[in-house]
């Protein structure tokens, strides 16, 4: 089996050793990621999957994606492999807004010097997520670049492949005035602002990766490495069970650029604040910051990870099934007839 | 139509301006490798794609890579939109290997700050390369982070994901002694190798991109620019109309490396040299370079971009069939029993 295609890399003044080491090291990994649609893959040059029977119209849904600078706080932390779950994590709720559930994922990871352990720990949170999400961990790429990355720097991107009913496709269209806004809850940044947020802590603040923050409970590293929660194991019942019109991610933008996007021509979300409990590290990051709501709200998830548009009449319907599995959703607010656009009120 | 969420980086002391403006250049390129089966994709976080009918059993192939070091020649250069077809013909060749035409393709292209005209250069080179190949420029992922990439550096990596019919896979377990390999040529180092071509080039021999070359009959940079080639075109026909047993695409590690992930237990490849003409720019590298025969063999593909394993009587057909379209092919060798390898002679 040949999930990295790192030895192609050796003669670029590129460490051999290194290299079958890390392959070495990823490969029970990627085996535990294995799924029963992978199929056994003899010399191949891509992964094999093959395709679940039962749909009638089966449409594939992909997405790439990257982790953003979040990478840079996981490399100040030597802690890896959260950023791979992120990773899995984020496409993963990035196809299920459109009702689609992951079927594989492919990896490209690159850097300038390999550190096979590195290597290691991020294939092992792919790894970890994948299971988790059901999605195989089809293959991926492993390039050793020191004349673009320097030194053991290094840049994740994934892509996923889902798939889709055709007919049970999400995309906003039925949204209308009285539809309800439900929001899950995030687990922190998730994988978007960090760029903010590390001129908060690291610049205004002058903390540390490892500085104790009282009100937040832990050190600043941990807060924001929380890994990007997964909606899949809460919202796959629902799309079963109920008519979710409308499902967004909530990701670089926060509210008021995501919202949006699902939204019908003349239909507005209203979002009451107060409704759901902004998380403290937001809190803490607007205050000691100083950072305007406004600016907070398009950068941050502010404590709301995906956003469900439901009818009125389901929505007191999902919100019990969801708090009978203890899972935690807020009534953020209704649809209005307005302008496309979110209205924080 | 959102193809690009560089909107999302806004916050990152990153050129908002700059995203939009890439996005509006982007646009057209992107919307020109649209194909039937991509759905209307409103307010889409993921790209929707409609499996064509008419599989039995429908295997996906998926294949992740980057572009590798010739980046930096692009760079020199400001060439930029020939990456972006090597990137795409790389990966077809990747997964038609296996007997699977593409469906779809998605980019991640991840820079320190964002030129818009360089990220319009590169999706046009995508869309181009989508678009000779049948293939959907699906989605896709734009990333400014400062923190990570030097000013304009720049990476770029992408997925295919492709189709075949289970009992069409091409896995090579069929190859047996006496088997017959043909050498499709390369148009040029292809996507491999540019370490140490830069390293012979720009550092042995001091050349600058715009030297010219009397042997290569052109500059530096031209010769190591040249398009990665597809495979697609000349190979398609030859799958509906042959038993093809095994087939190589020659990447990094050259014949060595990639002919035996094809090659079944206890079966070898020889390679007889001279049956097919070395390119000039690997003459002229392994010349004035001074680099001996098996590190040439190892790192670059010499004038063979695929290879193709067929039985001997299929052979002369094939060979026939293809020099009537007036494409180049090479009786390389055959397959003998012995140790899974390549043997030059």
């Amino acid at each position: 089996m040949k999930k990295k295609k790192i030895d192609a890399y050796a003669k670029a003044g590129v460490n051999i050793d290194a290299g079958n080491e890390a392959v070495r090291r990823m490969k029970a990994h990627v085996r535990a990621a294995r799924t029963p649609q992978m199929l056994a893959d003899i010399g191949s040059f891509g992964g094999l999957f093959q395709l679940p029977a039962g749909y009638q119209q089966p449409v594939l849904v992909g997405s790439t994606d990257g982790v953003g600078t979040k990478l840079l706080i996981a490399g100040a932390l030597k802690q890896y492999h959260t950023v791979g779950q992120d990773l899995v994590n984020h496409c993963v709720n990035d196809i299920l807004v459109q009702g689609a559930v992951p079927l594989f994922f492919m990896d490209y990871f690159a850097t300038g010097k390999l550190q096979p352990k590195v290597a290691e720990q991020i294939v092992k949170g792919l790894s970890i997520a994948c299971r988790e999400n059901g999605c195989a961990l089809l293959g991926g790429e492993t390039a050793e670049m020191p004349g673009l990355y320097q030194g053991e720097d290094f840049d994740l991107a994934g892509t996923i492949v889902g798939i889709v009913e055709k007919k049970n496709i999400i995309d906003g269209r039925a949204i209308k005035p009285g539809d309800v806004l439900l929001g899950l809850p995030s687990s922190g940044l998730q994988t978007n602002g960090y760029s903010l947020a590390r001129q908060i802590f690291f610049k205004q603040l002058n903390y540390k990766p490892a500085t104790y923050v009282p009100e937040l409970k832990t050190t600043v590293g941990e807060a924001l490495l929380r890994v990007h929660r997964s909606f899949l194991p809460v919202v796959k019942p629902l799309l079963k069970a109920f008519k979710i019109k409308g499902m967004a991610h909530i990701t670089g933008g926060g509210f008021i650029d995501n919202l949006p996007r699902i939204l019908p021509e003349n239909r507005r979300a209203d979002i009451r604040l107060n409704t759901w409990p902004v998380l403290p590290v937001f809190q803490f990051m607007q205050e000691r910051g100083n950072i305007d709501q406004a600016t907070m709200f398009r950068t941050f998830n502010m404590g709301i990870g995906m956003i469900l548009v439901v009818g009125a009449k389901d929505a007191p319907v999902i919100m019990r099934s969801l708090r009978e599995k203890k899972e935690a959703v807020y009534r953020l607010g209704e649809i209005a007839a307005g302008p496309r656009g979110v209205l924080l009120v």
